[in-house]
């Protein structure tokens, strides 16, 4: 315990914040808000891990939220909302530009800070919701009310950086900040949560605030199916907090969390990336026996939140639709930093030149029966099932490939594939396979193609 | 109707026996039953087709039963059994050997006929089944209490031959003469039943004593679990007369009745089976794209009804662990009339060189995935799943199921070979693959290759 000890303290040295930025952050905000309620009258108050004192040292994200009652009518708030926003940049002299949530807001740098400007309703429970944005302040609160030792959740949440599975955004599907703080809440510190998790179920459900008893735990499981860890909001027992949180993250959160305390290294909390030997991962890939194919494409101009799943779909689409005809999908993954593109590693580069047709049962109506045997001339039976093959048009991947894609957006779009991806695919794309494989930059395929932790 | 009529009585011309072998047959039974009444005092019946004079023209079984008392001890009756037999074959001339069903008996050629001595017990009712042998003095006299129309069950069974689903022995999984002559009671006539069979269900019930009420066909059916067809035995309503009717063999009667159906003729009861082009048969299965091999061996001196199931056993264990390695398995089959083997249609001829394990959950005890890691170094996550690849000894075809079968036959039957195949392969086998499977002589090799009706 000495040794994990003078680890957290030396972590903290670099990742907690000093007097002198606590103040400055504050008088920043106090600024505004003072412009925002002479000029306006409208209340403003900071929101995120400033306010609630849990950010790392050199993080200057200030969340400002400004309230409007809730009888205003949603074209108010939300022009409202824009105009103060665009008010605060001009007259602290900073570039926004306008993002969209529910709501669309401000946001952009002023000097050093961060700043977004976000309207919302001014209720009195989180059961008079009107926008998901309403329930900030509620977080905000109950974290302040209770939280007694914010170092821990800095220490987590750094960890959480350093392996690669905090930000509950769409592209990492981890643990957000909010979930940190309340981790650090139901396990009081940090060493206490790594312990925990080693005993997460599947489904664990953590509940702070008893929002259901543990008669109503199963309903819980079922209404919050699939997501694999369940930590109910204290301001709202509807809402599960780790809702994006994926299985992979939580996985990989729990396997580290399982590292440290085997073997406590400040390298958990400033892990450095091994610079990759491209040629070293493609040779061991090849080794495997195993086909690599990438389909890459211009990434579309979208927020990771939107590209990322549609990423994610698009490759379940080529997925299933290669299963289908006769390819053994060993494994599959996104990439959308540099380039943007998915990749394949299969059992085969080519199926049989026959595809199979399934048709009707033996004790199907003879007509369905007959119907068949028109249809396909040479039938036979496996079991009580009639079938027979046709000739495919393309049996290796590249031109199967090459003849799904070969198509303009719409066509690819009425394939299943997601509208964005498909506009840039009808523009151009490539089909990469063997030692062109190298000239891909991706970190993310190259992390997808070496598999390891 | 009327070209059917016609189609009808050609067959009919063919395949009824005239008087002259009716009498005959007659005769030769009356010869053996006085025989065995003076010498042993023991009573003789005939049983079978025979008997019940559904039999087709030249067909010469005597299937004799001699009964005992069912005080009889059993070791009495098979010595009996056996020494009244033998006297038979002695008396009247005949070569026999000794067959083995429940109890062993006699059997053999005495001049033109295939005589069987059976013993049996003399029962008055199926409930006191005392072996299964019993139950066919009951069979042979519902028949003939019942059956009006012998031509019609004649025309069954050579249809029934001529598209290879006649015979309930293990090889074929057909139907029985017994089955044959209940579907016509059920029937009426052929033609009737071939149109009935066009409108059968999955678990057809057919139940002409009223066993089972509607209410009972449900629990019924779960009786006859993977029973494709159900024919109560009217004689025993605990039993399918069709339990060892394959689905296979199923469909194709209905298939082919369909057929018969739509255009009838002649060459549906005397089908002349078309010489096979083997170059053409291989050429159509390589132009499939698949690969195919085969495993050869001498044929074990065994009956059909051992040898079959115990090839079918033999190649699910070697489709089994193939599919487990890796390989996508298309099709196999068996064959063992002239070379005896197993034949399997691939997918591919190689597998990845590593083979993937899968470890413990993420939410398993640390303790175990700790064991798993210590064990493969090199892990990493499937979902929540731990998962490690270690390199494969055999990665192509070949060599794998070189390994797989160069052992002792000890070591083979260890590793799920049925042992009377294990004695075989361990003395000498072949790996048939290429051009080399046109040295395959097999009919049903080549059958089971070219998948057609």
């Amino acid at each position: 315990m000495e040794v994990t000890k003078a680890i957290f303290d030396h972590a903290l040295k670099k990742i907690r914040p000093d007097t002198d930025e606590v103040v400055s952050n504050q008088i920043m905000f106090d600024d505004i808000r003072k412009f925002i309620k002479e000029k306006f009258k409208i209340e403003a108050r900071l929101m995120g891990s400033v306010a609630k004192n849990t950010f790392i040292a050199g993080d200057k994200d200030l969340d400002i939220f400004i309230f409007f009652p809730p009888t205003t009518k949603k074209e108010v708030l939300e022009t409202k909302g824009l105009l103060i926003g665009k008010s605060v940049f001009k007259k602290f002299g900073g570039n926004y530009q306008v993002s969209y949530a529910e709501h669309p807001y401000t946001k952009g740098k002023i000097g050093i800070f961060d700043v977004e400007i976000v309207p919302a309703y001014k209720i009195t429970s989180t059961k008079k919701l009107m926008s998901a944005v309403d329930r900030t302040p509620f977080h905000t609160k109950y974290v302040l009310d209770n939280l007694k030792n914010p170092d821990e959740v800095r220490l987590l949440k750094k960890f959480m950086k350093a392996i690669g599975v905090y930000g509950s955004d769409l592209k990492t599907n981890g643990f957000s900040g909010y979930l940190c703080e309340l981790l650090i809440l139901r396990c009081k510190t940090f060493n206490n949560l790594l312990k925990h998790a080693q005993k997460w179920n599947y489904q664990e459900i953590m509940d702070l605030e008893n929002g259901y008893k543990k008669s109503e735990y199963k309903a819980a499981r079922t209404k919050f199916n699939d997501q694999p860890l369940i930590f109910i909001d204290p301001t709202d027992k509807n809402r599960n907090v780790a809702a994006v949180l994926s299985i992979d993250r939580l996985a990989r959160f729990i396997y580290f969390a399982g590292k440290f305390i085997d073997s406590p290294s400040i390298d958990y909390f400033f892990r450095i990336e091994q610079p990759k030997d491209k040629r070293q991962i493609l040779r061991s890939a090849k080794e495997r026996g195993t086909f690599h194919i990438a389909i890459t494409f211009k990434r579309p101009d979208l927020i990771e939140d939107i590209l990322y799943p549609q990423l994610r779909r698009f490759r379940r689409r080529i997925s299933d639709s290669l299963e289908h005809d006769g390819f053994v999908m060993m494994s599959s993954w996104e990439f959308g930093n540099d380039e943007c593109g998915i990749a394949f590693e299969l059992l085969n580069q080519t199926v049989p030149r026959f595809r199979t047709m399934t048709g009707p049962r033996i004790f199907d109506p003879k007509k369905n029966r007959d119907n068949f045997e028109d249809k396909y001339e040479d039938i036979w039976f496996e079991g009580d099932r009639m079938v027979a093959e046709v000739r495919r048009k393309h049996f290796d991947i590249m031109s199967m490939l090459g003849s799904f894609f070969d198509e303009d957006a719409k066509a690819l779009a009425d394939k299943g594939v997601p509208k964005n991806l498909a506009q840039e695919i009808a523009k151009n794309y490539s089909l990469v396979e063997g030692k062109d494989i190298l000239k891909i930059k991706s970190e993310e395929f190259w992390n997808g193609l070496s598999k390891r932790m």
